[in-house]
């Protein structure tokens, strides 16, 4: 029986990012919990803090997806528009919500109470559900399959922790890593006939990945394997061990 | 007179990045290039190594921007389909580029030598030009305005820096930071209005970002202003540092 691959998509919303300022780390960081619910990351797109910009990368992304991510721009400051603008990817108006407004007001009782610009955190789009901020004030938002986090890394950690398990997904990803000292152009034949070798079909393949790097004066590669079946995974790293060592070559598995 | 403001779009081409295993570090490199050549990073996607996803960005962003850069899969593995892709995508068939077998060549005469896998390196889109590579050994590709980077990120600077100044641009972007100890809910609307005050239309407009932080227990943020005239940056920054201080704040010029 085919299983069914559970996609998703990021939208990283951000001229800070755009323009060199800040290092996105919530590709990785989302790519990598993903993973862990059975779920692909498919698509990355990095956007403006520009309406039109984000409108047409979230209704893109949202419809040929399960699931759509975004990250930023739900700050208090006049650049923060995700919320208005995702509102209008989906055609619904903006309102308050009284439970954001209530976690604001309790935040903030401390913190020299609340505000108008504060106030601006409790919005989200017509019959959006709020998504739990464990780190600071203001939550994250999910209505339909569109997922609003921070832009803040920490933050839009805690709130991937709030969602853990919630999302329905497949077999997450397994992966094995082999390393030897060897120019990856020495050994390319043998990468891809152990690759189409191992691949049993869309819902039971084995992907091979190449990494070279250069450490101390040395060229050497990791190959990661993946797949969603773990004796595809084990059966395709055994072969490709056995492959390396008749070259001559010596081999470390979980790499170098 | 209005200015023309150029734009860039990049596609990060890779399932590492996608995966989670490698974090990318090739927007924020780009980018900062970019600034300096007076050409503005308009949007960013990352797709996998997938001809269908690579032909449908790269089309997607080539037409729409003035010059478009791709980094990853041009290496010799069987997962390097970067220029089968693009030249797909540009409806051009591949060929063997003379000038990067001869570098080829060089490069592996010390190395075991040339081979199949190694030539690889050295196809391109019919019609393109090469991008020198002082890195390692295979030379970056140009075919009208696509730029064919490579995916390890020292390798693409030093493809960058090939290219420093021979690309049509306008005037790089300025910026100032401005930093205090505030947090940016209490400075929302101070920050709006100098933003619009200083703004004088799209050949001469001004951008105010805000970058929250906190550190040793306090919150702070940097005011980011950015601007192609530096009269502009001037103003608009000086009226932030008075309009701050008037709320009792102290400013630090180059932020926190």
């Amino acid at each position: 029986m085919t299983e069914r691959i559970w996609t998703a998509a990021l939208v990283v919303i951000g001229d800070e990012i755009l323009s060199g300022r800040t290092q996105d780390r919530n590709v990785a960081q989302l790519a990598t919990w993903l993973n862990v619910q059975g779920i692909r990351l498919a698509e990355v797109r990095v956007v403006p803090d520009v309406q039109d910009s984000i409108v047409e990368a979230v209704n893109a992304l949202r419809t040929r997806n399960d699931y759509l991510f975004t990250t930023g721009g739900i700050g208090p400051t006049h650049d923060d528009i995700t919320v208005d603008a995702i509102a209008a990817a989906l055609g619904v108006g903006v309102t308050i919500h009284p439970a954001a407004r209530e976690v604001l007001t309790r935040y903030y009782e401390s913190r020299g109470g609340i505000t108008d610009a504060r106030l601006r955190m409790a919005r989200v789009p017509e019959g959006a559900e709020l998504i739990v901020n464990r780190v600071s004030g203001a939550p994250g938002i999910r209505i339909g399959n569109v997922f609003i986090l921070a832009g803040v890394p920490h933050i839009a950690a805690g709130m991937l922790d709030a969602l853990t398990g919630t999302l329905e997904g497949g077999r997450p990803v397994l992966s094995r890593t082999i390393g030897a000292w060897v120019a990856e152009s020495e050994i390319a034949e043998l990468l891809h006939a152990t690759e189409r070798a191992h691949s049993q079909g869309a819902d039971s393949g084995v992907a091979i990945g190449s990494y070279p790097f250069f450490r101390d004066g040395r060229t050497g590669a990791n190959f990661v394997i993946r797949a969603t079946r773990q004796e595809l995974l084990d059966a395709c790293g055994d072969a490709l061990i056995v492959g390396l060592g008749s070259m001559g070559l010596e081999t470390f598995d979980g790499g170098i």
